[in-house]
């Protein structure tokens, strides 16, 4: 399939008639045709309007026929084969094995929300009977169910080209969930963003759904992601990326004539805890396995461990000494564009100028144009309490090692902390007592809590939280992977009194999950 | 018990040291006793502070503990017998019948909720197996669950000075989900407010849950909702009220260094759709039950039928007739407040004003200082469509007749609504394919369908949606009304890899309805 620098709305394709952009390979700085002009707010309304008008039909399509749209972009992804993957690397400098797995994540992703869609459960079918001899009122028959909000606007990740970017998480379950959606590329991976795309629109003629239910636009500025969080049609915003961004966003919805819902995944530092119990057992192997999370990827994941602490001693010395060790033998690694480079490279500089702050080991030297190298730091728990900007994400192969003095500061640096995607602890069984104390204030901090692992590495399944209290995401009440991200993109509405033959079809005599009078049935 | 104008800050009483406060009985316009000295910020402060330390253990109560709890809390509410009564009547001008009812509905509302918390539902307990074997990666074992978002700041609405006011549906749910409450009192009803807020406080004593699991303030301005907004202990907001005040709430949450949601119900028109059969068939007997349905309670229910559409013509003229006459005998009513009755006033004078608008009928003349005379307004759709001041809410006993040219019209009327409450349809057999092609257009709008009845009347149920889009709401995904508005109070968290002695009680090995790697079990 060539990439004709195009954008996609509905069914057709669109050249865009702003200025173009190219890819670029961040790895050698070289572009990579074609060029890719943006759209303008008028390729915005249109894809808008048509967005709202496949809306109600798209909606109303059986279960199963929903269900087999997402396997079918699945398959159309697949069928891209070794063309999206080449591209891929291009775009991203992300290595292939990491890209197939992610290629695996994504179709795996449709796949499961496929399933999710044929069991019915987040339509949440709730009857409650008629009792026309109540007294002093009688009380009607009332059913409810969820239905989609209506048109999603989404906002591709630069560091999930595939898992949450065009055809990701959050387009997934905004189609899962009944919501046409218009997508808007990142740059980073336009090639990519297309070729995806295509697979999409190609489903959408597949299954015959509606033109409108899925469109998408290019931009290099602001305006088009601007006009399309301000569009009327749009009823909800997916967005994957900085907390500046993410934060742009909330602002835009928040001031629309009609505010909306934006689930932003924002920023997180992903705190590690590593109980003295387990820090003297297992230290060293800790300091390994730590290592390797913080710089797979490059540390370019959301869940990157950015800080870890431990009670200074000799057993920190050991994990210390260790994770120094392994961090001088990490090789550096492109990262996904020159922006995201130079914004590593501006928060290590930044680390490294705190006077409380120790440059503890680099990896392996940079070696390209957006090539990191890794670096890890030291401090003591009382200049991190003393140093707001030390609880800032620096997004790379990089984390922060606090030495503590007391078991106490755990939980006066856990209450410290603002909203994080996730929150590790390490323990052994003696650690115990102190992981129970420091459990409930990490509830409140994070939206995953892990035991003897590490964050990165996001499951795609029915219980996974990717979320968290802000700034870890701009609506806590949300996660971005698994199946309850589905529930992001519904909303209750109740029939009162309605006729059999003017019910929803499965709140007819419903043979789908539901609750009737309180109890599952 | 004596009411003494003491806020009740956790287990103590706090006389307030900013300006005093009366309660006013709408009705003679008197002052009742005694002083409501308003609370200062430092009592906002202290009540959050007793609020977050409250929330780590209220949350670790058991559920049982939980449940009877909230039935102590309407045991309370009922010993205050007929002192209760006497003083809401007073307060609010409010007829004892539906002051007994609504105390029913308030206690029947906690009680529905204790059922709520015993079955466990609300959790969403959700377990993903662990697949050690997994190739390429082995999946931990993941279960996740919901927990309450934190100390939950409630706004007394005037409307329902019990069931949505110091006990009523935000503090009840919110408790039900495990969120201490910081309640502001309304102004309109203070001695009720404190009577309540002391019911609550001696079920705290009574039922040993930790002192700040409820506050109670007083405020003659809004420095202390504003401030309450704005604690950082607070992690939600519970509203009804005007759309002018719940925006202002949620542009002062957005605006904190950690946004919060704001659950504000604000207004709607909630529109009746008499459709041509149902018209023609039962016109006058529809006239009557809406008139009655729009004069309840003087008009002010969020959920009051503001504008009826059907299609002109001699039916449309009986359906009038009929309406006007009925109008013409309504008596009039004491509004809740001075406030209120004057924006009563001036709304109706508005609409009066414009020249597109008749003034079909005039019930009794008012008697009394707040006392509202109702009134019925009659106009086209052209009228309608374009004179946007038509579709704003017009708190009280008034209703506006719409004629129709065209059936087409029904579904353009439907689209330019503004989000709802509630929409209604009144409809025979044969006006089923009609209500059909109005059906998916009234989703979109309304949180509640009604079929031939009418929307005053919420019932507490499980299936109930009391929301809809902005700005019947600030929050499309909630109800506030019924057991899902536990659910605005809840958020996500993920266990991953947990030993099961560090795992939550009921994660360990449910016995909690739950679900097992997608399925029910």
């Amino acid at each position: 399939m060539p990439i004709t620098g195009e954008m996609l709305i509905g069914l057709t394709t669109v050249r865009g008639t702003d200025t173009p952009t190219q890819a670029i390979n961040p790895a050698t700085g070289e572009t990579l045709g074609p060029d890719f002009p943006g759209g303008t707010p008028l390729d915005v309304d249109q894809a808008c309007i048509l967005a709202a008008a496949a809306f109600d039909p798209y909606r109303a399509a059986p279960l199963e026929a929903r269900a087999l749209f997402l396997e079918t972009i699945a398959a159309n992804i697949e069928a891209l084969g070794e063309e999206l993957i080449l591209r891929v690397m291009a775009e991203s400098g992300l290595p292939r094995p990491r890209l197939e797995g992610e290629r695996g994540r994504t179709c795996g992703q449709l796949r499961l929300f496929a399933q999710v869609i044929r069991t019915g459960s987040f339509l949440n079918l709730t009857l409650d009977s008629a009792l026309p001899d109540r007294k002093p009122l009688a009380r009607p028959d009332l059913r409810s169910r969820k239905i989609p909000v209506g048109p999603v606007a989404v906002f591709g990740a630069s560091n999930f080209p595939l898992a949450f970017s065009v055809a990701g998480g959050d387009t997934a379950s905004a189609l899962a969930a009944g919501c046409p959606v218009v997508a808007k590329a990142h740059p980073s991976h336009l090639g990519t963003s297309e070729l995806i795309g295509r697979a999409i629109q190609q489903a959408v003629r597949d299954c015959k759904m509606p033109p409108g239910t899925f469109s998408l636009l290019f931009s290099t500025g602001n305006a088009v992601g601007e006009a399309l969080v301000k569009h009327p049609a749009i009823q909800a915003v997916g967005f994957t990326g900085s907390r500046r961004g993410g934060l742009a966003l909330v602002a835009l919805a928040q001031a629309r004539p009609q505010p909306i819902p934006v689930y932003a995944e924002m920023s997180a530092t992903n705190p590690v805890f590593i109980l003295p119990a387990a820090l003297a057992s297992r230290g060293a192997a800790i300091a390994e396995s730590l290592v390797a999370s913080a710089t797979m990827g490059v540390g370019q994941f959301c869940t990157k461990p950015g800080i870890v602490l431990g009670l200074a001693g000799s057993s920190f010395e050991t994990l210390s000494t260790t994770a120094a060790v392994t961090f001088s033998a990490a090789t550096p690694g492109t990262m996904l564009n020159a922006g995201i480079h130079a914004a590593y490279e501006k928060g290590t500089a930044a680390f490294g100028a705190i006077p409380s702050v120790e440059l503890l080991a680099q990896g392996l030297p940079s070696n390209g144009p957006s090539s990191a190298q890794p670096a890890l730091f030291r401090t003591t728990s009382q200049a991190f309490l003393a140093t707001p900007e030390l609880s800032e994400e620096v997004f790379g192969p990089t984390t922060l090692l606090i030495a503590c003095t007391t078991e106490a500061e755990f939980k006066v640096i856990a209450e410290s902390l603002e909203g994080q995607l996730t929150a590790t602890v390490h323990m052994d069984d003696a650690d115990l007592p102190l992981a129970q104390s420091l459990l409930p204030i990490l509830e409140r901090k994070a939206g995953r809590i892990l035991i003897n692992g590490f964050p990165t590495g996001v499951e795609v399944s029915y219980a996974m939280v990717h979320g968290g209290p802000y700034p870890a995401t701009s609506d806590p009440r949300a996660t971005s992977v698994g199946a309850m991200s589905i529930d992001r993109f519904l909303r209750p509405v109740c029939y009162q009194n309605f006729p059999t033959a003017l019910l929803p079809a499965e709140l007819q005599a419903p043979t789908l999950p539901h609750s009737l009078d309180g109890k599952p049935a």
